[in-house]
């Protein structure tokens, strides 16, 4: 190891409870919840046995008014809940870390759609995001039963086996809901000032901890910033106030900022690691507990800096430890350059957006630990026969690393200079230079391989069959539809159009530039931006209501629309593109109306079409197979997926288990 | 029963089978899927004890690369598969219906984001919905494949105990996406053509039957028109000559319109009972086979006539089934007026598309037949108790009922003249009348009890406290917010303005008139609608991007949106309102710029307050209760199913069972 992250490794003291170093990975939703106990410990045992000294659940619900279906969680609703939790616990545990629970009520956010029962929040008021209904106020009784729904779950949670139980007010939900003076109105002894507002937190920390703190640490997950200004709570005024009133109360503080459109996991695109850190540092300044916060962390030398200069006493991290569970082993064993750093596109925020599991674009392990086995570290050793990867983009390289890792001879060939295909025009993309890791990491760790590369080494079929390997794996990426066809529309005429493999290879479109997006994703909108700042006056249009309506699901859609808005982008939405000719000619998505966008040049970014003609003049080869962008044109996370599944099943595809319910009796 | 509904009970042969009578529940989904095999069975159970002579289960993937998460639907993808589904097929059989199954493969309509499988698809194309990934185009041998899929999942169907074994080629899904030129431009001999484009299908049908069709019937599903006009399948051209082709193949026909935007399941707002009969009636005559269809069909007479004018030999319906499981035993038992018809409200929809178990309206006890042991007509007696309900709206009226039902001696009060509350008003707006049958069943079957019914009885907490009865239960509704308070707006100053109850009391605005829309269901859109046909120059105005945004759950807002445009509505999105003055003051949702909207008169739809005066004044009373929206403002949906679960619980809550899944080995 590296002399100078020894500090990262010493044991830190939470209550109770001893961390046996400073990893900390903080709550974060994996997808499985309560439906899927083995899937969720498997997981987190990987991150157990990467070295984090503390592993945490995702969010648990105390009572059945806080549901967040269809969203993955858990739940802690009576007993029968606790065996589930305890695999999670022991999976933990038995890797030597101390296994925390985040303890959850959503307040107005909890959707309640599989229980029915009325959302309770501090007042009344419309329920958030699930529609149409209302949250209702809650009366001294209902807090008396909250406070009980709390220590009842931390009763439980101790019997699971648990070390941290979180009193959790972050992310808007219920004791959030209390604290802020947004969402809290109240007359009584739980509104109007401040010491009031933190009265039910207080209650909660006093009461988890005469539950169960004899043996279990107390942690206290607070948002200390609402990003809403002086109206909400702000790390300068009210957050610090909250934080100085309660700070003796918990074993730990683990801070965050909260408040809509994912602020506290923004993406790469709109934030640096450590960005949260002039909202989080006055914490240590306020109380004698040790503070774990998270900042998309994964340089080691960061990571001590936050330690030495006293932000925080632990690293917290969620991405950073789905992107890589072996982060702090691979430090402590220095080997810190082989860390698989998360690259912040958030496409694991887009899963639990979705209701479905846990997927990363650099790990392509995570989420895959119980039900296909995969483990992020340790592939199955393949006898050494010969392996032939045609194309260095995410999938290419991904292939060849895996394969090298399980023992074949493998030889990588691109027809480009630099390896990276699809993320070295992308990551020019604005805040998308991250994004370069899904190469740089790959290529580093095939530098520790006898992998062969060869650059600028187009291949023909002819090659492929001449280099005689035992196998062929074509992975020739994707390339920009022309024909307008999208996701809602049929394409048209658009002689003339530019699409982004043409702006990437340095065409420069007029002065005026119509952007059409029947894609919906990162791309269309990162153009609009790129282009307006270069000067251009753009429009973007779409037959969606949104710009990039997709990143809704990274968190990253309001950050998106707001900044072309300010970029002076023209956004005309509910149009579908019909043909080009002196413009960009439309019908009305909703009525068939016909319009017009006036515009010099067109961009089209409707959709890609895969690049298989290697593969096709190649069919029934022996040993053959298609990966990535070239089997299916999709995110680089399902094209590093596939190239992995391949490399790990290139023997034939191996089914993967359900956690499926059990009959019970006949109906 | 009335003798001229005896034909509604004739046996009708299905190939080797024959189906009790002509009640068909076609395939519809519950939220259920792989994940609740218990509460599937359970569902299924009540509809074929209710005397529909065929149940089918909702779509069931034949194959991994069809995976519909976050949505439930049902598997076949091996033999694991088969024991939970036969829990389905014993529990329909037991009750001496017929066991349908729909066998599904989405193309390029699944999400695979469980199995993270390429989607296929005729051709390369953009996957549908879920974005951002595309469809891989297949190959022969992928059909072959695909093939092979469809005939193992039917033998291990028929291994379940189904009867009826579909081939599914409607709502866009993979077959009909080789049907349709419009997402099939293939060149080789499932191209082309009709009869290329109808070859998957031949095929599928020839190979089902030979795997299974000894004792199991062969159906088909069918989109016989996809609304796209001339360019897409149409009843008058392609899909006529489709099941012309094709006439003889199935045991029987299911057919359908298809398309975006919930064509096949329009709720009554846009569609008449037996809307789709126009584009139907022809395959009665270019088949020999029995057909069936839907279209919301709730009355007898109805029915009788589709039989009668040779339109279909079934009566096919999904949601009528769920709104009344027994619809076909009150028919047949002379109990006709008891039908609990459903509102076409599509609130059932909603559940599948927000990815939660099934909902209704009308029928509380759907979808919780298993985990509550709820049963649409049968309620556990009670004790002689004397109850009171106080508001006699959806709420009211449905805890009246299964009071009075349970055996308690119930009273009845409202202050107005006529029962029904907000659906009184509701039923007013544009489409909305069959919203007037949550009142009419309720008040009708209240009829046939010895519930005491007091109109114009305006009740004060005295009044009641004198009352003297063992149960009280206040029901008395909302009233629309006017501080603006929505779900993503703080409210503001809005001096003046109009909220829903005071356009349906009467009030009218002036000829310019500002809709500020923060509570997203239909309320707003309605408004505008009514608005503008009643000559004012309407502008609509939301924080959202869409028209009544929370409808696209509903498959409404598509709808919505184009008859607002049509009507000359003025659309103003992504814009919060801070305060009314010469006009609506308004900010970005996006960057917090100011605007302004011109206006006479402000309509506010941002939230209702629950009305618990009544209950607040009489707070500690024993056996006091509230229900409804004067507990929780939102759906009728929620309303009645609160004021059930209320009546059902009136000596204290009962838990609800969950199906978990084992925990297996320590991980």
């Amino acid at each position: 190891m590296d002399p100078a992250h020894a500090i990262l490794f010493e044991p830190v003291r939470i209550g109770p409870v001893v961390a046996p170093n400073r990893f900390y990975q903080t709550p974060h939703a994996t997808g499985f919840g309560w439906q899927r106990p083995q899937s969720g410990a498997a997981l987190r045992k990987v991150k157990a046995e990467g070295g984090w000294g503390v592993v945490c659940t995702e969010y648990c619900s105390i009572h059945p008014t806080s549901d967040d279906s269809p969203y993955a969680f858990l739940t802690l609703w009576d007993d029968a809940d606790i065996a589930p939790l305890a695999l999670t616990a022991e999976a933990i545990k038995g890797q030597g870390a101390l296994a925390g629970i985040e303890l959850w009520h959503g307040g107005a956010h909890a959707s309640n759609r599989m229980t029915r029962l009325p959302a309770i929040a501090p007042r009344v008021q419309p329920a958030l995001y699930h529609l149409p209904t209302t949250a209702r106020g809650m009366d001294l009784e209902d807090i008396r039963s909250f406070r009980r729904w709390q220590r009842d779950a931390a009763l439980r949670a101790k019997r699971a086996g648990f070390d941290i139980i979180y009193v959790y007010a972050g992310h808007d939900y219920l004791p959030f809901q209390f604290l802020s003076s947004r969402t809290n109105d109240r007359g009584d002894a739980y509104g109007g000032s401040l010491e009031n507002r933190t009265r039910l937190l207080r209650e909660m920390l006093e009461e988890t901890r005469e539950a169960v703190g004899d043996t279990c640490a107390v942690a206290i997950r607070l948002a200390v910033d609402e990003l809403h200004g002086p109206s909400g709570v702000t790390s300068e005024a009210e957050g610090r106030e909250a934080v100085a009133l309660l700070a003796e109360l918990p074993d730990l503080w683990d801070v965050n900022i909260a408040g809509a459109l994912g602020n506290d996991s923004k993406s790469a695109r709109f934030s640096e690691e450590g960005f949260q850190e002039d909202y989080i540092r006055f914490v240590k300044g306020v109380t004698s507990k040790p503070v774990v916060s998270v900042g998309r962390f994964t340089s080691p030398d960061r990571m001590v800096s936050q330690i030495k200069r006293g932000i925080q006493d632990f690293i917290g991290a969620a991405r950073p430890s789905i992107a890589d569970p072996f982060l702090p082993m691979k430090i402590k064993e220095g080997r810190a350059d082989e860390i698989r750093e998360c690259i912040g596109c958030n496409i694991c925020r887009a899963a639990n957006n979705e209701g479905v599991g846990l997927r990363c674009t650099q790990n392509p392990t995570m989420g895959e630990e119980w039900r296909r086995g995969w483990h992020p570290e340790r592939v199955p050793p393949h006898r050494r026969e010969k392996a032939l990867v045609v194309g260095g983009g995410p999938a290419g390289l991904e292939a060849a690393l895996t394969l090298a890792r399980r023992g074949l001879e493998v030889h990588l060939a691109d027809r480009d200079r630099r390896f990276g295909g699809r993320v070295n025009r992308e990551s020019t993309l604005p805040g998308l230079a991250t994004w370069g890791r899904v190469r740089d990491h790959r290529l580093h760790m095939l530098g520790k391989t006898d992998a062969m590369l060869y650059p600028e080494s187009a291949m023909t079929a002819q090659d492929i069959r001449d280099f005689g390997a035992d196998h062929v794996v074509i992975a020739t990426g994707s390339l920009w539809r022309r024909d307008g066809m999208g996701v809602l529309g049929m394409g048209g005429a658009f002689l003339g159009a530019l699409t982004p493999d043409d702006l990437f290879a340095g065409a420069v479109p007029g002065p005026e530039v119509v952007i059409y997006d029947d894609e919906h994703y990162f791309m269309a909108g990162a153009w609009a931006e790129k282009l307006a700042r270069a000067g251009h006056l753009v429009t973007y249009v779409t037959p969606q209501t949104l710009v990039s309506s997709w990143t809704a699901y990274t968190d990253e859609q309001g950050f998106i629309q707001a900044r072309l808005i300010e970029l002076g982008v023209k956004i005309v939405t509910g149009q579908l593109a019909t043909g080009w000719r002196d413009g960009l000619h439309t019908v009305c998505a909703y009525t068939g109306r016909e319009g017009f966008v006036p515009g010099e040049s067109l961009v089209l970014c409707t959709g890609r079409l895969p690049v298989t003609t290697l593969h096709d003049e190649l069919k029934g080869m022996r040993g053959l197979g298609l990966v990535g962008d070239a089997l299916q044109p999709s995110s680089i996370a399902d094209a590093v997926h596939s190239a992995h599944r391949f490399a790990r099943e290139i023997d034939g595809p191996e089914p993967f288990r359900r956690e499926m319910a059990p009959l019970g009796e006949r109906a």
